[in-house]
């Protein structure tokens, strides 16, 4: 999408390649909102660093930057020994994994392009097999955001107020994303609509991401506190909710995602908002039989206690937050402890739709049509 | 309650008065939780400035504060002239309600002390009647809140999970408060129970205030994330709901209070949780006829794109938190705007019940009892 860096405006994908060094470029998503900054990975380990260190993050964007590491890992490979090239190959597929283990994106993605390389007869050819696939891989990222786009576009009419939570924006895929798509589709359809990004503590990606990325494409939108959204939808300021899934139960139509989905959808459903899931396939959990049974991880409880930011004063925040330093607040009391959970699950009765980008589905229909939506028996 | 300072446990209330000095004494609650002082006023000017600048905050506590800054303004006064007195006593009430103009609670405590006052011959004997009633209106306070905790500890049962949201803590009243007041009354019968306080973004009251309460106090507490709740309550990790009121309808039930509140009930609603409002008579509104007209505060927007802490490292907080410097930093995207309603509104059929200092009653039968809740045609 398009970022305005000092009054200049540029097209950016999340990740990319750069083939003449032999680098992968990474929007430094650390900086964010406060300071756009594009890093390039000069090797794999490098590039490993960068998925671990959360310099990138969201399930498309470290998947396609996996699936480029392996590609940059493959096309440094001096020599022309296959034997030798299938190990340096293995030592970078470990790598890039073991730097977010619990992801199965980068896995999901490295296995691609391994696929592709295999009609290679040479390292050479290999070498340029695996360029072609990690790019294909980026590509069908963004055309598969862009099939979403289009059908949630559908969903979004004139003057709405839609609320989304957390980002599912194009920082965390390759460009578009999923709960942000079809706000993008219809923006360029001309649609006018103004967006309410949830804050999303402990780490505000709302605020933070979210609100940034809908600032760079000029969508009209504000800020809440999670709080505030069941007041908001109380007195009809919120038309629709559309969020994204980390992981959805292709057998029952449960979807896990960020904290604070599920009581956005026990409010919609209260208030008779049609609450919208848009999710790539790669998400879709094919095994899986109960919700309850994903695992939530439980995260460190300086999040919930404090907050980072850029040191500023709430009365000139734009200008003192641009020159400012980046700080962790503790905001809470500082001997109490926390609870934190990463994540919760919203159950299919709450969820009018699943945005796909094979089709709009009811959560419980997902196994239904499961072979339009690659399950792979 | 008691308040531990440098390994000295002593018993505090928020708001009391020193005679000798003639001196407000108020807990300066915007250093809260890090770092613990009182603030002795020196006149009523000084007493109305705590007010407006939030020294103190909270319904009860403000109506003490403005009690006992009348009556401190009556003290201050030199002379036997009845006239000029009233005249002097007129000056003062109305720069203590000035300070905090939207607030029903000052003026409802010095329409107390002035009533208490009237028996007075000479100025000598209104000054000190004067001070009688401002210390009997901080006393009644005091005594409803105990009536609270001794309806309201009932509820609590050995080992449950109690949610409380923002701070309706001894700290918002003259000493043990009204959604914590069942709690430190379960606590002296020796019940075990943990409790959860709703951080309360956009200014972290449950995470700040209430936390510091809990902590003072020793009972078992974790800050978490507005957004959490929903998810702790999936997992059968709450088994009731207290908070308190800023203004409840006594014709409707329905109970004004924090940003957030609403969704609590909602969220308590879908899982069978009780959820219960505890609160002091004088919030009862007998006049309003429907919720949906009682005016909801739109709050500045760098409340909901920032946070107040101390500067600090997240991973030795308690230390770090101690010595650092308190600051604002924008935790947003600088460019966007943010919505920051301040309040919301709770239907009666979210409410379980609402503990008064006399009794416990469903929300629709407020009316029924308003003789026994003060109800004045």
């Amino acid at each position: 999408m398009n970022v305005t860096v000092r009054g200049r405006t540029k097209h950016h994908r999340t990740v990319a390649f750069d083939s003449a060094r032999n680098a992968v470029l990474l929007i430094e998503q650390r900086l964010l909102p406060h300071e756009f900054k594009i890093v390039a990975t000069k090797n794999f380990r490098e590039t490993a660093a960068a998925i671990r260190d959360m310099i990138v993050r969201g399930a498309g964007a470290i998947g396609a930057t996996a699936a480029y590491g392996l590609a940059q890992g493959a096309l440094a490979f001096r020599g022309r020994d296959l034997k030798k090239f299938s190990a340096h190959i293995e030592t970078v597929y470990q790598t890039l994994k073991a730097a977010r283990p619990t992801a199965v994106d980068p896995a999901n993605a490295m296995k691609a392009v391994r696929a592709g390389m295999r009609a290679g007869k040479t390292v050479g050819e290999q070498q340029s097999l695996a360029l072609a696939a990690a790019e294909e891989f980026a590509n069908e990222n963004v055309r598969h955001c862009e099939e979403i786009g289009r059908r949630g576009a559908k969903l979004i009419r004139n003057g709405m107020n839609v609320l989304t939570h957390c980002n599912a924006g194009w920082l965390a895929f390759v460009d578009i994303g999923t709960a942000t798509a079809p706000m993008y589709a219809a923006q360029a359809q001309g649609k006018k609509f103004h967006v309410f990004c949830s804050e999303t503590r402990p780490r505000s990606q709302g605020a933070t991401l979210t609100a940034w990325e809908l600032a760079q494409q000029k969508i009209s939108h504000e800020v809440i506190a999670d709080s505030a959204a069941g007041h908001l939808m109380q007195r009809g300021e919120i038309d629709m909710v559309i969020v994204g899934s980390d992981r959805t139960l292709g057998r029952t139509g449960e979807v896990a995602n960020k904290i604070g989905t599920y009581t956005k959808a026990v409010l919609a459903k209260r208030h008779g908002i049609p609450f919208y899931v848009a999710i790539p396939l790669s998400t879709i959990d094919w095994n899986l039989r109960r919700g309850f049974d994903i695992p939530i991880e439980e995260r460190h409880e300086s999040e919930a206690l404090g907050a980072w930011g850029m040191e500023s004063s709430p009365k000139s925040r734009v200008r003192s937050a641009r020159s400012g330093r980046r700080v962790y607040v503790c905001v809470a009391n500082p001997t109490s402890g926390a609870r934190n959970p990463g994540f919760d699950v919203t159950p299919p009765d709450l969820i009018t739709g699943i945005i796909t980008p094979v089709g709009i589905f009811k959560p419980k229909e997902l196994w239904k049509h499961r072979c339009k939506l690659g399950f792979d028996d």
